[in-house]
């Protein structure tokens, strides 16, 4: 997609995208040590781990969802990383169940090493995003910096009864995540020079792809929706976890069927593998089982992901419609599990 | 008011505050290259000079402000610093007429070099400014970085009729400043060593106090108010001409009257000039003239400010009650000129 620059972002950078995250251990012994403004009885939901979208009533009928994300290029085009950014900062509200309406960006420009044209690229990138997503670029904030970060703060809109959250998964629900995992190893891999963009397509037309869940289903199907979470830098088991602590429930996945980017596998053996992989393991600790002794696909569920996809608890006897109308704007969709009841074991990968 | 740390954040950073800024006409350039989406009819105030608030219509009774704004450090105590980051940032809400609803971190922070401390005090000093506003924290994003920077995505509610904007100043309105100039050339001297914070404790004062101006003056005096732009990175000069440029007035300002803080005329005489001085007398080129030819009077129009005061365009007739009425929040608000019509001089430095 890149037409103007033969510089290799992902060389520019020393951590590429969710490993220059501050660890979720770490900021959380930080936060526990500043007093915050109380929160008012507006805030339907707060982000107390700094890490996800926040809702505040504004009405009994509108409440705004709010989020912010920026991170180091994952990837070598200009063009491919700002629409990437932007559909990860975007897909926060859609996991709420939201609408953008709202994105201002945030950027970090090496004005000293990157020519202009390759700022004009990124932003172009994220206004396509934007545009696609029927929201608008309302300002933003840039700053001459050593290496380039870009990402959106994003306001969208949802009903206050309507809100999707952690907390809604039923037992019995069907599990369905709607894109595929492996953009952790394979953006490593690329960073290291061991496949091309090219070379992992499918995993680049992913990221670039919008979680507009929202806008695919009816009425209907929409109220069949129990819970929802967007799968980011904790990988699947992470951000699993935290809907199944939340909702109180064992999710059951059945590992062998995760949909995955053709290299995935293949790269996780080879030891592409970043901080991450450590860390959501580590997050998981004790609350986990693997059926499948498969070194590479337990892997796959640490991998932190970039622009992942939704994980949607779905009423069981509407899973089948669901998916079918989601496959024509997530081909990779697929369902990967239950709902089961909580037992010391919250995730439990069959 | 720092009590943990004993490491001086200006040493940390190579460029502080709006130095770091990508300058204004280089942004201008990469902006003209983007095609951004189209703007919806909601969107009453865009920022197609991605620096200030945007306005976006919710219903025929509310609307959303919008702003951003973050930047590397400008003193050396990290309290201080958060909470100069965060006043700063809630600004461009209060410059619109608004009053800030929530508020998302952006915090880069170098994890190797700083002790978390540090980012607990940030943290503080920035909670402490919201919880002053009465807003609420209610996301934000984190990322392992070189050099610190911190700011706010803060979103603010204004009734649509009621936006402040650069274009309402009428002929004859009196020019009112809420706070002191100078914190460029302070924060410049602080960080080359010149002054302590103790020595510029004015200014650290000032940088911390909330432009609340709607929360201070009654319904009456408040239509008296017919346009305002918050004085940060472009000076006196430079948001003054913006304003002056979209009410299509001249702005008239005694610069002998122009509040300053105690040492600022002297460490500009002495040279403690940043390249912003130099970017902000090129913007108003050709379009000022100065009566005094007092050299430091003249650069103090163009010192950057971070955190700086509100300009207000008032009605003759309420400037004495509306200035009475600021000077018990804003002890350094005085009036410091008065509009004419437009002339090809937009700035008349009398």
């Amino acid at each position: 997609m890149n037409t103007v620059s033969t510089v290799r972002l992902t060389q520019t950078v020393q951590k590429g995208g969710c490993a220059a995250k501050v660890a979720a251990t770490e900021l959380r012994k930080i936060l526990a040590q500043v007093k915050f403004p109380a929160a008012p009885k507006e805030l339907l939901v707060d982000s107390g781990t700094f890490d996800d979208a926040a809702i505040y009533r504004v009405s009994s009928e509108l409440a705004l969802v709010q989020t912010l994300d920026f991170f180091t290029p994952i990837v070598d085009s200009p063009r491919l990383f700002g629409r990437i950014a932007a559909a990860n900062a975007l897909s926060d509200v859609y996991a709420m169940g939201g609408k953008p309406a709202t994105a201002m960006a945030i950027f970090a420009f090496p004005l000293a090493v990157l020519e202009n044209s390759v700022a004009v690229e990124v932003l172009q990138g994220a206004c396509d995003a934007i545009a696609e997503s029927g929201s608008s670029l309302v300002g933003g904030h840039t700053i001459d910096d050593d290496t380039m970060k870009f990402g959106l703060s994003v306001t969208g809109f949802v009903h206050p009864d309507r809100v999707w959250s952690n907390a809604g998964a039923q037992v019995d629900d069907v599990l369905i995540l709607t894109k595929s995992l492996g953009t952790g190893t394979l953006t490593a891999a690329l960073k290291r020079g061991e496949v091309t963009e090219a070379q992992i397509q499918d995993a680049m037309d992913s990221m670039c792809l919008l979680n507009d869940v929202v806008g695919c289903l009816s009425t209907d199907q929409l109220a069949g929706v129990h819970a929802a979470t967007d799968i980011t830098g904790f990988g699947l088991a992470g951000h699993g976890l935290n809907l199944a602590k939340a909702s109180q429930v064992q999710l059951e996945i059945q590992t062998s069927s995760l949909p995955r980017f053709e290299k995935a596998l293949d790269l996780l053996a080879k030891g592409f593998l970043t901080k991450a992989h450590r860390t959501n393991s580590e997050y998981v600790q004790g609350q986990v089982q693997f059926g499948d002794q498969n070194l590479s696909l337990q892997q796959l569920v640490f991998d932190p992901q970039t622009s992942g996809g939704l994980l949607l608890a779905v009423a069981k006897d509407q899973a089948d419609a669901i998916l079918s109308t989601l496959s024509s704007r997530f081909p990779m969709a697929k369902k990967i599990g239950a709902v089961r009841p909580a037992s010391s074991i919250l995730l439990n990968f069959i």
